[in-house]
């Protein structure tokens, strides 16, 4: 089966996300400044939630850009994926009206978890289609970047009962990570 | 006419109701995991049309994928699948909201049943225009699986009024019959 | 200019105008039959808006298949008419929601007639370009269709504040004379 | 890399943010002509940003016609301004509910202003990959039209502490010049 359709899908699907997360973003009542203050919270959650989304946008990207064919299996593993990031508009929303507090902060981290495993998932239907020797298995390499931003979802999770603050630093780092391409931070990071 | 704008016309819908189906999970009122719990109805609701959805778009994928032209009659067949397919945030929303009370359960699987009678016409409209010896009408073969599940989802409208959760495990069925590729399953279930 | 990526917009505009329509039927209070009594005036307006809409999808899909390339007219007129096209959700809510009283009624008849108008202009601005003699200045005719909706949308306007149910039967009247192409009845209507 | 995804997805969020900025406009409470008066800055707000957002639309047509590749400076450059552009539904409907009160009307030309920056970074970013001896950089010449704009958004933002209508003012006469291709006007505005 050719890829194109199910890239086409998915890019929709991921715009779409990426656009209605902003209709979570209430209009503030008030016309002065001081109507905008509270907004923070919300709007920081936007922010974050905008970069992981396209994060996810740019990888899915790269990914669809070298493999040639998908299965029943991709398809379903693609899906997964969408599912848990359609998410991201609700708990975005969630952890955002409640100021982080600990649980949505947390519920927040688990989405991003969730999204890293269904990416995860994702990349071995596609390893598995298209075998170890394929441009795709060795652009991937051992998803060294993959795995360490799930380790460090699941560590933000359980930091966020020590104090919420730890959990979105942590959610900030990650998305550092992949927004800045430096390789030394990584190196740094792996140790 | 060529089919190309009509595939990528049903991706954009169908990629847009499986998005902003989310828009309908409110943001939940409180900060503890205790506000998430009364969730569960209308997240459960989500994961099953969300499936759904996703199964339409896979077997519309495949559908034209092996078809070759579209005429007025596929434009307008392919509209009214659509239809009922954009019922589906609402019919979702209302079974969730109201905790599978009967009626919203009837309701919901009124909404599949004619998603399945639409996704038969559209069929039809392919069939008559492609012939009976085409790779289309051969790959459909006797649609055997889309009459087992029109016929499950009717009788699962019937038994919601005896009790819902029948209704509701039927659904799940359907979905699973679509989702696992079980040629011995479907065997079974024709006796 | 190719013509390509404004019909690929296009068409996302009209995807998404379809889709989000549905954001308007809001979910039923209660759980019963008598639920969902209420909701027919939203739900038929919704049923007409989908049709109409779907019929300028159609329209789009034939104009654009004839011509070849677009300029800057051509590019602000389709803007122009996706504008009218995209308060369809909100006078459709507005005239479902006050149950077809006379103002919501004429308010929805101004926006199909002002659709009406602003597809002409893109027909004027493509015939324009194409010259006479293209294809597409043939397809298009004098284009007695649209002339008669344009003139039958303008009598429903002015015959909503006699009786509301003549507007919405000439608002049907115009969809069935899209929507059926049977050429007498078209004849006989121009009498 | 390819611009194909890059052009298809920029099209795809700019369509989705066009058409939901029409679901700030709430359905009207009320069946008389009177319900309606009151929605006017609602209304207006939209208009204006319906046509800003197609100025966007057109001028990123424009851009991504010329040029070849892209690379992920562009691509997270592209992200950016799309960013500030989603923004539009939400200051759109904060500048119109609170009738053009100062603080909105200014808020909205902050959002107008970082769009202008987002685009100029995106052609900076496109700039550098194709070199000055590239169609693109050809094309767009030393931009004098962009930084016209961003000077006068910076205007309108300050002067709308004076009267917030000049600011309003300005934003449109910012719309003519995008919207109207006049020379001469352009160059009675330099002096």
């Amino acid at each position: 089966m050719g890829k194109g359709r199910v890239e086409a899908f998915t890019d929709g699907v991921v715009a779409i996300i990426i656009t209605i997360m902003v209709l979570e973003l209430k209009v503030p009542h008030g016309e002065d400044f001081s109507a905008l203050v509270p907004l923070w919270p919300v709007f920081f959650s936007y922010v974050l939630s905008f970069i992981n989304v396209g994060i996810y946008w740019n990888n899915l990207h790269n990914m669809f850009h070298t493999v040639q064919r998908v299965d029943g299996w991709v398809l379903w593993a693609n899906l997964n994926m969408l599912f848990w990031l359609s998410l991201m508009p609700v708990t975005t929303a969630f952890m955002g009206e409640n100021h982080f507090a600990p649980v949505p902060v947390a519920v927040y981290g688990v989405d991003l978890a969730l999204c890293a495993v269904g990416f995860n998932i994702l990349s071995a239907a596609l390893h598995r289609l298209h075998g170890p020797e394929s441009i795709f298995a060795r652009a991937l390499g051992n998803d060294r970047k993959g795995k360490i931003s799930l380790a460090l979802y699941l560590a933000a999770i359980a930091l966020t009962f020590v104090n919420q603050w730890i959990g979105v630093a942590i959610y900030v780092l990650v998305a550092m990570i992949w927004f800045v391409p430096d390789k030394r931070f990584e190196r740094l990071l792996e140790k």
